[in-house]
C-alpha cells in the first residue's frame, strides 16, 4: 500500500487496498487477492461481474494500521492484487474451472487465496485451488456468512448456480458439512423443504433469529473455539447480503434485517486465530449500490478477513 | 405464487407477491392486497401513488415459506392481488369513498382487505371498507406502526390528509381510541399539543424513546396480549416512516431515528394470534428510494402481515 | 387501453401501453406484446431481463392517438400484453426455443408478434415464431435498427449470443441477407474483418455516418420502397442503442453518436405501408436508466411500430 | 447578482439566478422573479411543487453577460427574487387565487412577473397577475412552448389542473387565442378531439412535426415579427416539456422528441424585441434530474426571458 | 420558523429549519447557524462545499417542539441563519481567517454561533470565534464526535486540512486536550504512530469499539458530568461521518460500523446542561447522498445542539 | 488492448482503453495516456478528481478499429497507460509542476502525452511537457474545444485554476494565440470584458453561436487546413464541456446548449492529418454523472484524438 501522503488516495490505477499487482512483486506473497467477475449463476439480479472493479474502487481509503488488533496489516504480511481471472461469460461450469486454474497459477504452494466475486457460484472455484493447495486431503471447515443457504441442488436444470456452491463442494469433498457453519440465514424460502439437505448433511446453522434472540451467538463463539483449538485447514465465505440492505443495497437477491455492517465485522474479527487458508467475498452488485457503501463495506471485510492471519 | 423455479422471478406482469389477479380466482379469497396510489393527502413530498407499483416489482423475491413461523403462505391462505382502487386524484374525500366502495367489491363478506398506499389518508378508506364487512358495530382495535400522530385535525383547510386518518376514524366510529397502539412516535413536532388530542382520547401512546429508554416494549407487549385474549377485531396500519431514513429513504415525511428492519419485522411477527381483520402499508415513495430498499421492506411487512393471520 | 380520465395512468397493474392482458380476450389480437426477460447472452453489462418490466411501467404515459399518421390506435387495432415468455436463465438456446414456443401459443395464425427484450438474443426466437406463421417458407426482409452488426459467428464459444441473432437467422434461412438493411452502425469494432460477413453475405449496410455525411438517407428510402411495393413480409427489430446514449443511457453495450429519439421514431415512421409482420425492441437495461427515459423511449418506439401496421 | 469573485457561486442562500430578495431592494423592481411550489394539479407525476428550489439552486451557476445580444443583463434591468406565492396545497383553485394576489404584492404597477413552477396550473395565476396589471383590458397574446395543448376542459371532475391553464385564461379573457401560438405540440394524444378545442378557437398550432418537416419555421418568425411590430403586450409561457427527455428527464408529463436546449434558447432568443409583460417556466421536477440538467436548462430559460426585455 | 399549517415546508427560500435571515432581526439572537462552504482541505472526496445548501434543504422538515426535552425551540431562543461566511476556494488558511472575522460580526458579544460545514478544517475558524466571544482565555473544553482523531500535524505540506483543526486549535491555546472528549473513533488507520499525539497530549479517547464492548458509555457519561458541573465553557464539534455509512451515505472519507442515527442523537441529547458555547456539524457531502438523508441527518443533529442550550 | 472474446470487457484491472501498463512495455510507446487526477482549480464543483478512474471504468468498452478512418488503433500505435501523475491536493502550482516532471519522464523523447484530468489547470502540466519535449522552441498551434474561454487571470487572487491555463499557457511562450482556435464558447459570462484578453492576444474564437448560425464551420475548417499544410506542432484540448448537458451531464460547469456527442466527434475526426504533438481530455465529473455517459463519451474522444495520430 503506497504511502498516501505521497500518492493520494484518490490517484491510480485501482488494485485491492492499492495492493501492488502480482505482476511486480519479487516473491510469492503470503495472500492474493483477485477478482472473478462472474454473474452468470445468478437467479434474480444480475450485475456481479462488475464487483471487483467496484470493490477495488472503494477500497482505496482501506487503511493499514487495524485499531482494535493493533497490528499493521501492511508490515505483517505480504499482500497483492491478483487481477482477474479468466471467466467464460456462458457457462458456470467453465467459469468454475478456469477460475480454479488461473488461481493455482497464482503465487506458489504457500500463498493463499481470497476471491473476489462475482455471484456465490465462484466460491467453488477458489474452495477447489484452496483444497487443493493447502487441504491436504481432508475436507475443510467453513464459515459461512449468507442470508441464503447455497445448498440448493438443482436450479432450471442447472446443478452449478450462486444457489448451490456448497452442495457441490460438499459433494466434491472440498467442504465436511459437520464442520460447516452457516450463519445469519433469514427471510422466506421457497419451501420448508429448503432445510432438508442441509439438517441431512448435518450443517450448522444459525440463523438471523438464532443469532437475535436465541443462543446463536454462543453457538457461533463455540463452533469458531473449536476449529481455533484444532488448528484445522478454515475457509471463510462471505455473501454479502447477510447484512441489512440498508447496510448492502448494493446485492442481487437481498434479505431484509440482517447484521448490521458493525456486527458482521465483529464477527469477522472474532475468528482471529483460525488456521484460515482461503476466503471469498461475494454478491457486490454495483448497479444498485449509488453511494458506493456495499462495495465500501466489501473492501473491509477483505481487510477484516486478511488480518485474521496476520 | 408460481414455482420460481418455472417462471423467474424476474419475469412476468407484476402483482403483490406474485399473488394471481383476483379476476382469475374461482373462489373468493382470504385476503385480497390491493393498491390504492393516491398521494394527494400529503403535506411535504409527493409520489406515493408510485407506491403499489414500487411494492409490486420488489416483491417479486418474496418467497413463501416464513423461517420463523414454519408456515408456507401459499398452502395456508388463498391470497390475490386486487388490482388497484379507482382513485380522484383531486380530492382526498373523493378517494376515500371511492376506495372503500372498491374494496367491499373485492372477494366476499369473509375476504380481509390489505390496502397499499400511496399516503396514509387512504387508511381511512381500507379502515371504513373492514368495519362495513368485519367489524359488527363496535369500533375496531388499531395497532399503528408511525413516527407521526396522524391526529391532525386540519391541515390548510383540509379534514381529510395524510395526517389525520385516525382522527376521522375515530370519529366515525371505526376505531376505539382507548384500544387503540400507537407505536413508534418521533422526532421534533410542531407544536406540543400536537399530542393533546391523543391523550384525550385515550390513544395508547409508545413514542420511539419509550421503546429504546423505557418501558415501551412491555407496554406493546401487553396491548398484544390483551387484544390476542380477546379476540376482539384489530386492523393494523403499517407507515413505513416508522423505520429509520437508511433502512426506508423512499418516504415523504421521514424521520430520523426509529426502527431498523429487522425491529419492525419483529414486532409485526409479534402479532401472531391476533384476530386481525384488516391492514394497510403506507407512504412508500418510489422517487427517493434508489436502491428500492424501502419498497422491498414493504414488500415484507405485507408477507409478515399476511403470515399473522394464516 | 383504459380511459385515462376514469383511471389515471399512474395506476393499475403494468401491462405494455396499458393494453389487456391476452387472457381477458374474447377473440385473438392483431398484434401481441410480449416479453422475453432474458440476458444471458449479453458481452458486457447485464440487466437487460428487466427491461419488459421498466417498459411496461413507462408504457403507461403512452397515449393511443397519432397525430401525424391521424390514426387512433386502439381503435384500429385489436392489441394486448402477451406477458412475459418462459424463459432459461442459463442457456440462450433453451430460451429462444422456449420463447418460441410460447409465442406461437399467443393469438392465432393471424396474430402478430412484437417481443420486448432482453438483449438482442431474443431477436432470434421472434423471429422464428414470426417466420413460422407468416412467413410462407421464404426468408423474411429484415429492417435492423442497431449500433452493432449482430452478425459474430462465436463469441466465448458460444453461436447464441446478442451478438450473433443474424447470423444465425440468416443460416436458418429466416432472414434474407440481401434483403436486411442495419441502419445506424457506429463505434469502434474489434477488427476489420467484422464487417466481412455481412458484405459477403449482401446485408445492406447504412452507417450512422453514411446516415449524416453520405447517401444514407436515399439509400434507407430506396429500401423502404422497395419493400413497401413489393408487399413482402418484414420484420423490424430495433435495438435502443442505435440512438445516442443522451437519450438511451440505459443499455448494456453503448455506443457514443447516434440517433436522436426523434430521427429514430422518424425513421419508424417513415416504414408505413409496409408489410410488417413481426418485430422486437430490445437492450433496454434499467439499472443504467435513472430517469427512465430508455425505457419511456423504448415504449413510444414500439407504439410507432403498432401504428405502422394500423 | 453578487460578484462570483467575491462570492462564489457555492455559496450563500439560494436564490433566482443569485438575484436579491425582494425585501432587501430599495425600489420597485423591472422584474420579479417568484416561485409557486405547487403540484396539485398533475395527471401523472407530482413533484414539480420542489421546482423552485431545485431551479433557485442551479442558477447559481447563471452569468450576467449574454453574449449574443452583447448586454448585460444585471447592467440593464432590476431584478429580483421574489420569494414564493403561498400555495393551498389540496387546491389549484384556492392556489390560483392565493398566488396571484401574492404576486399583485410584488414591486409596483410597472414591475413585470416571472413565474417559475410547479405544475402549469400555476400559469394561470401568473396570468391574471399580469393582466391586471399590463394588460389593459384587451386579452394579451401568449407565445406557448409545450408538448401539450393544455386546454383539456375536465379532468377528473376538476375544472383547474395543468392540462387545463389555458382553456380558463382563454374563458376569463386573459388569453387572445387568435392571438396564441403554441409551439413544440408532439406524442400521442388522448384522442383526435384533444385538437378540437383549440382549432375551434382559432389557436396558432405548430407542432414539432411542423417545425421539423414543415413550415413550422416561417410560421413562428411571422407571428413574433406580427406581435412584435404590433407592440401588444405578450405573455411567454414556457413547459421545460417542450425539449427532448434528453435534455430534461426531470419532468412529470415527459413526451419523447422535442427541442434540443439550444434550439430552445434559439426560440426564446428570437422573441427579443416582443413587448413581454410576463412569463412562467413550468414543469420541472427535481426528484427525476439526477444530475440537475433540467433545472439547470431552467435556469437558463429564465435568463434569456429576462434579456428579452433589456 | 414560519407556521407550516400557512406556508408549506416545501416552500420558500431555503434557510436552516426556516430560520429567518440573520438581515431580517431586530435584535441580536441568542444562536446564529451560518454555513462554511470550502471544501479545500480534504484529503479524498471533495464536495462538501455544497453541505450548507443541502442541510438547508432537507432542515425544512424540522419542526420546533422537541419531544424528549418537551420544549420548543422557537419558543425558547432567538434563532437565526446567518447567511454563508465568504470562502477562498484556494486556501484553507485564508478561509479560517475570514470565516472567523465574519462570524464575529453575526450577532453581538453573546450570540452563539454553530457553523455549518464545509469540511472540518473550517472547525478551526469557529472554534476561534467562539474562543475569541466566550472563551475567556481559558482554552476550551471540546466534545468531538468523529470517526477520525483530525489531529494529523501535516499532509501534502500542508497544515491546515480536515484532518488537523483539532492539533492546531490545541497549539493554538483554543482547547485544553486534556478537557477533549473525542467520540467514535474507528476504521483502520494509516499507522500505529497517528494515535501518538492525542496520547501524549491527554484527549481523552473513546472509540467505537470502546463504545460497543468496553467502559466507553460510562467514560462519555463521566466527561460530560464532569464539565456539566463544572460550568465551564464547551464547544461541540460534529463530524457525520461517526455515524455508520448506511445513516450517512453522503460524506468524503467514510468509515464504515458507526453510531446508528439514534444514538447519535441519543449521545447529543445526553449533553444537556452543559455551558455550550459554540459548535459546528460537518462533513456532508450532497453528491453522494442520493436520498437526502445524511443531510437530514445533518439537520436534526443541529436541531439536536440548539436544544442543548434552549 | 487483449482480446476480448478471451478476456472480457468487464474484467481485469482497469487501464485507459484496456492498454498494457507503461512498466510492462519493452520498448517507448508512441502515445502515452496518462491521469491528473487534481480538482483543487475549480471554481464552482469539484470532483473531477476522479474523472481518471471513471474514464478507465468506461473505456474498457472501446474497440480498436474505426470504422470511418479505417484503421486499426492497436496496430497502427503502440499505445500504454502511464499511470496517474502525482498531485498535491492543496496547489495548483505545485500539482502543475509535479504532474509535467511526471510527464517528462514517460516513454522516451518521442513519445507523445494524452493527459486526462481533472479540471483543465492540468492542461498547462502537459502543455509545458508537450512544448519541451516536441515544441523546438516556437510556441505551439492550440485546438481548444470548450465552453469557456479559459483565460481568466485571476480568480479570488490566484493565477492558476481552471479558468486560466492559457493566459498562462500564451504568457509562458507555450502557445501562440494567433495560432489558437477556442472552439464551441457558449453560455452567459461574468461581463463583457471576459472577452478582451482573447481579442487583444488575437485568439480565434468560434463561439456555438457561430458554428449554428454563422460561418464557424467554415473558420474551424480553414484553420485545420492551415496548421495541416504547415506541418507545424498543434496541441489539442478536450473540455468535455463543450458538448450538451444532455451529453455530459457530469462535469463541474455545465453550460446549455453545445455540440451533440456525435458533432464533437466529427469535429476531432476533420482534424485528422494535422502534426498532433499533445492533447488532454478533462472535466468529467464522475459524481454527476449517473449512467457513466459522460465518462464514456471522454473515453470515445481519447480514442478519436490517438486515431489522429495514427
Amino acid at each position: 500500500m503506497p504511502n498516501a501522503r505521497q500518492f493520494p488516495r484518490f490517484a491510480g490505477v485501482c488494485t485491492f487496498c492499492r495492493f501492488p499487482l502480482i505482476d511486480t512483486l519479487k516473491s510469492p506473497p503470503d495472500w492474493v487477492v483477485y477478482g472473478i467477475p462472474y454473474d452468470g449463476g445468478v437467479t434474480y439480479r444480475p450485475g456481479a461481474r462488475f464487483g471487483p472493479r467496484a470493490i477495488r474502487e472503494q477500497s482505496a481509503y482501506v487503511k493499514p494500521y487495524h485499531l482494535e488488533h493493533d497490528l499493521n496489516l501492511a508490515e505483517r504480511l505480504s499482500l497483492c492484487d491478483g487481477g482477474d481471472a479468466p471467466v467464460r461469460p456462458y457457462s458456470t461450469r467453465e467459469t468454475q474451472e478456469a477460475a480454479c486454474a488461473f488461481a493455482l497459477g497464482l503465487g506458489d504452494g504457500h500463498t493463499k487465496l481470497l476471491a473476489v466475486g462475482g455471484d456465490h457460484s465462484i466460491a467453488l472455484a477458489n474452495l477447489r485451488a484452496t483444497f487443493q493447495r493447502h487441504g491436504g486431503g481432508r475436507p475443510l471447515a467453513l464459515l459461512h456468512f449468507d442470508s441464503h443457504l447455497d445448498t440448493v441442488d438443482v436450479a432450471w436444470g442447472e446443478k452449478h448456480t450462486h444457489a448451490s456452491p456448497f452442495i457441490r463442494a460438499i459433494e466434491e469433498g472440498l467442504v465436511d458439512p459437520k464442520r460447516m457453519l452457516s450463519v445469519g440465514i433469514k427471510g422466506p424460502l421457497n419451501t420448508a423443504t429448503d432445510l432438508d439437505y442441509g439438517r441431512q448433511a448435518g450443517i450448522n446453522l444459525v440463523t438471523w433469529a438464532d443469532w437475535r434472540h436465541r443462543n446463536g451467538v454462543e453457538r457461533i463463539g463455540a463452533f469458531i473455539e473449536h476449529v481455533r483449538r484444532s488448528r484445522e485447514p478454515v475457509y471463510l465465505t462471505f455473501d454479502i447480503d447477510c447484512v441489512d440492505p440498508a447496510y448492502a443495497p448494493g446485492t442481487g437477491t437481498p434479505s431484509v434485517g440482517g447484521f448490521t455492517s458493525s456486527e458482521a465485522l465483529d464477527l469477522v474479527r472474532s475468528c482471529r486465530g483460525l488456521n484460515l487458508v482461503g476466503a471469498d467475498v461475494v454478491e457486490v452488485l454495483p448497479a444498485l449500490d449509488p453511494a458506493g457503501i456495499t462495495a465500501l463495506l466489501a473492501a473491509h471485510v477483505i481487510f477484516e478477513i486478511l488480518c485474521l492471519g496476520a
